[in-house]
This record gives structure tokens, C-alpha cells and sequence, in this order.
């Protein structure tokens, strides 16, 4: 399993007239967690496009809890819970600093191979960095 | 059953590095759909917000299927399939010009009252407005 | 002089906690004046970038003098008041239903020759589709 | 003087098909460095809301020098020159990681007393805080 915390504020552009965030941002949020995740373990998703290794979304699934709200300072855990191959799932929970669960969700993506435009086996340095969290 | 169609061209800003549309934004798209299929029926958005009356969202779904491109005419199908009581949910499907299914998805939304901040039954004016499509 | 008209909606996603539209939304709204402006000369920006021409803001200005709101049916008007050369400089007024101002602004763009990474003169197709509009 | 910087990466989610982030985000990173400089002195714009103090946009300004690319740790300096009265103008510079100056620019924003909705002279407790700032 690979988890990753990530921290930082919301934003008052992520809010709406609602009063709270709205509620397609916890998908950037999710994003953002992933990037983070990535980058903890030593993969740039820079890189990865450079090398013509593109990640869009499959699915995604929202949970919505509690709202967040402006200036909250928010968690984002990232969850892969299984070793990927073709596709990549990565779980989320969101919490605010008093703890409390905002929301869960979880987000697909598939590995395609830009030059075919076609879905691809994730690579072989990308596995060897994954490989030693799910031993 | 209650379908709405609304068409509309996709922004400059709704597109992301991967030149398509950011997977978040679908989500927008589908508010859209939702807030004609209720003007389209009588109601509107801001006056339920008036009356006291919210609906945020309880969750979300998305399927992608295929990119929506920077100013494609994208034509979003709201469906409300089941007559709602405390929640209710509606069915999207967004299409390019061409007629390719870009994405699926639903949102589920629930009434509350702002007042109590308490969850509600949909409030007897929207049933009437409702009640012909479920007959 | 060349000038365009484009009605749409305000969005909930454009509205922030203040129950305005928030206040970057409009630059948006810009970019959908000038490529609907684009669409009436029969310009397409999407065959512009396919051409290798790329064009970025150079500045952009907005004055605010009243909210936009959620749903409000808003009027953008974009105007060319001077045959581009090197840059182009849209100027913008938006109004609501009740024809009242809300904001002002303008926005520079500046051609950029993709292959060199460089400003470039105007390209002669687009500068006889202007021509007409500055006789 | 009073001056603030604040860090963070550029978020997939603000790019756009031109592969930069898009021009309307910098808006947002701009607001990012205010809530930050009111947070260093000891205000909170939440608070300031709770108590009918609202602070909406007057007026925007962005130069664009060179473009914010995804995961780039930019630094936002905001700087207030100026002791405020009616008015507060916050000056803006954004630079990458390899000190290059991406974008320069300026927000106006106006003290409105909620209860009455009108513009109001900057209220004491916050001119305590800023004073010491301007002496």
C-alpha cells in the first residue's frame, strides 16, 4: 500500500454562493494529492508527459460529508491500495484540521501511451518505484 | 421521467496541458444541465435559495469515455429517472457535435432545509411541478 | 471598428462565498467574447493554433462596478477599436438583463509565431478578414 | 511597507491547452497572497465577513511576462505601499524557482460595511495592525 498526506488551505475561489467549497474542487484537490503522491517517490508527472506517458481519468467518485470551507486548512490522503497495470486507482479522505471527514472518493486513470493513443502496461521504472509498497 | 438537453461550447479555460477538457469541469457542465431542466419545468435555482431551500450534493459520478475539445458545441442530457423525495438524483450524458458519448455520470443532490440545516422532503410546490413527468 | 455580442449564463460554479460572481470569472468571460468575436469573422482559433499561431495575454485590466450573479443572463460586448498589428487589444463592457454595466476591461493578446517562439506581424488571411471593419 | 511571500506549486488544473496556466489563475494566486499577508498580521478575512466587513474587487492589473508551467513552485510577493483609508491596493509579482518574474500586477479592493452596503473607511481594529506597517 502507498499513502500519501497532503496539506494546504482552501482557497475563496474554491467557494461558491453556498458559502462553502464547491463541489467539483474536491476533484483538484484529489489531483493535487496525487501529484504529491508522485512526487514523494521520486516520479514527476512532468517527466512522465515529456516521455509521451499520459494519466486521463477513467472515473471518478465523490463522497461529499461535510463541507469545507474558506481558509480551512485541508488534508488529502492518497490511498493505492493495489499494485497497478494498465490502470491506476488512487483512493481519497479528506479532513479539516479538527479531523472531521469532508469526503471520500477515488479517481481511475489509465496509462496511454501518447504516440499510439493507445492504453499501455504501466512502464517498467514506473513499477520499480512501486514495487517495494505492495511487497 | 424528466430530460432535459442544453448545448453549449466548450471555454479556452475549461481545457487543461493534456488539450482537453479538465475532468473536473464536467462536473460544471452537469450543474448546467440541471439548473435548465429546472427552468425549463417552472423553477428556478434562486428562488429555492430564497425559500431557505438548498441542495448541495451527496455525491458524484463520472465515466470518460472520450475528450470534449476546446469549442466543441457539447450538448448535456439531464435525466431525473425517479420521482425524488428527500434526495434526487439525475443522470447525465454529455455528447459532441458528431454525436460521441464523451462522458456518463449522475449526481445525487439532497433537500435541505436551511433554516434547521436538516435534510427535508422536497417541499410540495416542486412535487407539483414534478408529479406530470412521473405519472 | 469591429464589435461582438455574446449572451450566456452565470454559473453557480463562477460565484463565490460573497454570492457574486468571483472576481477572476470575468476574464473568462472575456475569452468567450473574443472567440465568439473569432467566430463571426470566420476566424476559428482552434485553426489558428493548428497554423502554429499562438496568442497569449500580453496585460489584462478589469474594472468592477457591480456583481454579476448566479443565473444573471449577462451580455459581453467586445470590441476592436484599432487594426491590430503586432498585438490586438480587445476592450470589453458586460451588462446584465436590466442593461446595467458591470464591469470594464480590456485584454492585449499578442501573436506568437509557434515554431520560433517569437511575436509575429499579424498573418495576412486574418488581416483580410479585419480589413473590412477598419476601412 | 508591508510585504508578504507565499509559496506553493501550480496545480494541474490551472494550465490550459496552451500548456501554461491559464491567464485568469493568476487572479487567483494574487487573492492567495493577501489571505496569507492578512493571516502574518493577525487578520482574518473570515473574521472581517463575520463581522460585515466585506472586500470586493475595485479594480485588476496583470502584466504577463512569461508563463507559470504545472508544478512550478511559484512565489507571490504582495506588497501594500500605501496606508489604506476607503480603499486598499495590494501590488503584485509572481516569480518560479529559478527566479525569473512571471507576472506583475495590482488588486484595488474597497472596505464595504455589509449592514448598509456601502463603501466605509478602513475600521480601527485593522488600521491598529496596519499602522506600525506605515510609520
Amino acid at each position: 500500500m502507498l499513502q500519501t498526506k497532503t496539506q494546504f488551505r482552501v482557497r475563496y475561489a474554491d467557494t461558491d454562493k453556498m458559502g462553502v467549497v464547491y463541489h467539483s474542487n474536491y476533484a483538484v484537490y484529489f489531483e493535487v494529492g496525487r501529484t504529491e503522491m508522485f512526487r514523494e517517490i521520486g516520479l514527476s508527472y512532468n517527466e512522465m508527459e515529456k516521455n509521451n506517458l499520459m494519466l486521463p481519468l477513467v472515473d471518478l467518485y465523490i463522497n461529499y460529508k461535510r463541507p469545507a470551507l474558506y481558509d480551512d486548512m485541508i488534508t488529502v490522503t492518497t490511498t493505492v491500495t493495489e499494485m497497478p497495470n494498465v490502470k491506476i486507482r488512487f483512493d481519497y479522505e479528506i479532513h479539516n484540521e479538527q479531523g472531521e471527514l469532508l469526503v471520500t472518493g477515488y479517481a481511475t486513470l489509465v496509462f496511454i501511451d501518447m504516440l499510439r493513443n493507445r492504453p499501455m502496461r504501466m512502464p517498467d521504472n514506473i513499477r520499480a518505484l512501486l514495487e517495494p509498497y505492495f511487497a
